[in-house]
């Protein structure tokens, strides 16, 4: 039994910012960065870097609109050299041929997150010019987790392993 | 640098399947529905029981669909009863006066994940029957996850602590 629901708790609050980042290519779905935004905003997340449309629907994305800025920029590879010089660590979210499982994997506290297309993936130039790949083990049909479930996963990783 | 793209990777092979299953209450939204059949598909997730509509759109939930077991029933706290008299341990995701953070809570390996619905969240009359209660922390606007979105957290931390 558990006592009852608390509504409109207090967020937590961070001894340090996070200062994890999300660059996203220009996906299939508009709801899609709506949802990332949400997620963003909530995890603490304050920066998201897109090659794709920064229109952002605020009914999913809810105050996150607000909280979160949203830079478009036309291609990722520029971004990714240029954040690596200002000292992130660049990790791909992508099954590559050596991605480290997200289960084992120690986040840098200063890393650009880089997400794939739906589809597409992330191509093969972008995984050229980044640290590290992580991947995330799937048990089961469909085999593949939406795009906004595996950032969701690496993004708790992250604050689970920055919480203290 | 990363090695390139693997595509279509096999899933990884689970030496015991997972116990876990999710409750889920009639949403607002059929999309999150659906979305929580594909994410329940990827994690070896293969049943969910729900009080609202069981209709799940394809296209959201692509073969979730086929290997995800949806039962309906009229109101869920008879099935709360009825899963942990037959040995689950039933979990609610909710901020609750008495609620145990995420990041330092172990799962049982059968678990019921009772989660809320999009607005009001886990009623109190079905709190009272649960076992323990489980919470996410925020860190930022809008303060509270989309339930799909914390969904995806409980069951990557579920899947973590069971992966060995």
């Amino acid at each position: 039994m558990c006592a009852k629901h608390f509504r409109h708790k207090p967020p937590t609050q961070l001894e340090q910012q996070q200062e994890m980042l999300l660059v996203v290519p220009a996906l299939k779905s508009q709801v899609n960065l709506a949802r990332l935004v949400r997620l963003a905003g909530c995890a603490g997340i304050r920066r998201i870097i897109t090659s794709g449309s920064d229109k952002v629907d605020p009914k999913i994305a809810r105050d996150g609109v607000d909280h979160v800025l949203i830079e478009k920029r036309r291609s990722l590879i520029p971004v990714l050299k240029k954040l690596r010089a200002s000292g992130y660590h660049i990790v791909a979210l992508e099954q590559t041929e050596s991605s480290q499982v997200l289960y084992d994997y120690a986040f840098q506290r200063k890393t650009a997150l880089l997400i794939g297309h739906e589809g597409r993936g992330i191509p093969n130039e972008e995984l050229r010019v980044v640290d590290e790949c992580i991947e995330i083990p799937v048990y089961g049909m469909p085999h593949s987790y939406n795009v906004v479930t595996a950032t969701t996963m690496a993004v708790y990783e992250y604050c689970r392993q920055f919480h203290l």
